[in-house]
């Protein structure tokens, strides 16, 4: 542990919760465990309610009268027609159409863009373009530390706590509410398939107080500290940066086609060798793989994945043993020719031994 | 661990030689810890020799015929006499002057150099120069791991493997070698005091064998796999990036005045600013502290420094006890009016208690 590695707001509180263990995502640290097991956090935030420190979540934020062009520049998915008050998810791509980032896009008002990050400085790559393109912004991090609330219960928690406003939320949308005596943004928004919000709380100093608050109200909802939760995360399709699709994956093998917009009339980064890998199609795609087998606790090094044929066709980079499915599910890149549901496959397993599995849809 | 905290090249021999903690740099793991203590590998570093994997100084590689000109937009050192073959540390600074990266910069030729970062993506940076400004270059993370070699006998070890012309690599200068039928890159260079090199070694699947010829090589010499040591490198002053700076700090601030060219002759990002706080001078400086009281064993948190009439005057962000000196030593930005050296301060520790101490020059 060292400054590098950066506390968020939280971390005071997630340490006297008795975190065993952490990973770092964008120099910040992002609790990974506590007391009780990924399986026994999985059945709880499917039933309950969870607090997540995704402080690590980190903002770039762009405000300035080129900032609308900024962020268009940066992500092939169509920006016209956003209203302010909307949450999207983009993918940021370089100029081999390689993913950088697949952050979230809070559009706060016309000038004023949030981006929440997963694990790449797309802070730097926005003020490289802003110096080259020479544009009118301001690109900076605020201090700002996003907070989960997530599980089927965090919705009657959030409303006994910000009113039943925050019910009328929709999906991807969020509102300006009262904590602390402060405004604050909170969407409806997270890193489960169980429904929940995020408090992007602005003011670190709050981070304790917010913690406490929610923690309290939540005792009579069986409310408990936890973390993005690998089996809820991979049966739910939900990928990874870094994991699932690095910079030498494009947009189209990710599944992200409804956001890759190919026709000329707006400009970013990439769209040429977009346009050209499109007219190619891509070489593979984000699938779902089935394995059989002992219970696997998660990949370390990705398992690689074989046709019938014998030959490789991908690996599985994110999986784990599915109490609910009975049977080892990851998430892979399989090649074209292969990646249709149903197709019989070979998963090396990290002791080199080979076991049946099958392409799945996303979700499980 | 996961996919996303990527391995080295020499991850494997790493756990072969049981390693026991890892740190995150530039998303890829950095071995913290063997069997033996800070202290033990601290004697052993400046006695014998060790192997480090320093495979996380990821190279960012600029091709082209505009691969000078961002090079030299992305730092206010001055460029333009720098002969192939030359490696230099350079500070890599946003437009509002604020430290971003201070890698080593290797010229490798005229059109061809590599960044070898500390932990933040200036590859990202460099793309988005490199679109916005229209510059003809590619902007790639190649396939090279470095290998720090360190420690007095790392000369007479690097002249058994690859000959005497090594003795005469200056330092900051570099060489090509036959290394496994290969012609890879070593530097006279690495992250301590004690001397040493640095092999870049392009092509990972070679890092095994490279591991293990060095490793064998080096046995008479005493030689035992390591990684940077906190003990020398804070006696030595050398700052590492998110700990002793950051964004929020200028080269001037860092001790880099030398490294700030601030003619209008040449252009780079944050000229305008960093001109501006040099007229106005830093406001704080890069020093030591030595400090009384128990040994401290590292600082995770930073330990606020007061002045003698009660004003916060910085903080020390990297600290621990040295058993040469005999008193904990540690790196702390100092507050202009109180930088001199032989100031007396106070130190607060990690358990709140006050510390009596001293301004002191770097390296201690």
């Amino acid at each position: 542990m060292s400054r590098r590695i950066r506390r968020t707001a939280y971390t005071d509180r997630v340490e006297q919760h008795g975190v065993s263990g952490y990973s770092v995502v964008n120099h910040m640290l992002l609790p990974k465990a506590y007391a009780t097991s990924v399986e026994e956090d999985y059945w709880h935030l499917r039933e309950h309610v969870q607090i997540w420190d995704v402080g690590c979540q980190r903002q770039v934020q762009i405000i300035g009268p080129d900032a609308a062009k900024l962020v268009q520049l940066m992500t092939p998915r169509d920006l016209r027609a956003i209203p302010d008050g909307k949450a999207l998810y983009i993918p940021v791509i370089d100029e081999n159409a390689g993913m950088l980032n697949d952050p979230v896009l809070l559009k706060l008002h016309g000038d004023k863009f949030w981006l929440s990050v997963a694990d790449s400085d797309v802070l730097l790559f926005a003020k490289g373009i802003a110096f080259g393109s020479q544009l009118n912004v301001t690109v900076e991090e605020p201090d700002v530390f996003p907070l989960a609330i997530q599980g089927p219960k965090a919705e009657t928690l959030m409303a006994e706590l910000f009113g039943d406003a925050i019910r009328e939320v929709p999906y991807f949308g969020f509102g300006t509410f009262e904590i602390l005596g402060t405004q604050q943004v909170i969407a409806r928004s997270g890193y489960s398939k169980q429904g929940g919000f995020e408090v992007y709380l602005e003011g670190g100093h709050l981070g304790s107080d917010l913690w406490d608050m929610i923690l309290e109200s939540g005792r009579s909802l069986e409310i408990r500290p936890g973390c993005p939760n690998l089996i809820e995360r991979i049966e739910g399709g939900l990928m990874s940066y870094g994991n699932e699709f690095t910079r030498a994956n494009n947009p189209l093998e990710c599944g992200f086609k409804s956001y890759c917009h190919l026709d000329d009339d707006i400009e970013y980064i990439g769209r040429n060798a977009l346009i050209k890998i499109s007219a190619d199609g891509p070489g593979c795609h984000i699938m779902g793989v089935k394995f059989g087998g002992n219970a696997i606790s998660g990949v370390t090094i990705p398992l690689a994945v074989f046709a019938q044929d014998g030959s490789e066709i991908g690996e599985v980079t994110s999986g784990i043993w599915s109490p609910r499915l009975s049977c080892n599910v990851g998430l892979s890149m399989i090649a074209r020719g292969y990646w249709d549901v149903g197709t019989s496959v070979i998963v090396k397993d990290a002791e080199g031994a080979y076991r049946d599995g099958v392409v799945s849809q996303l979700p499980f």
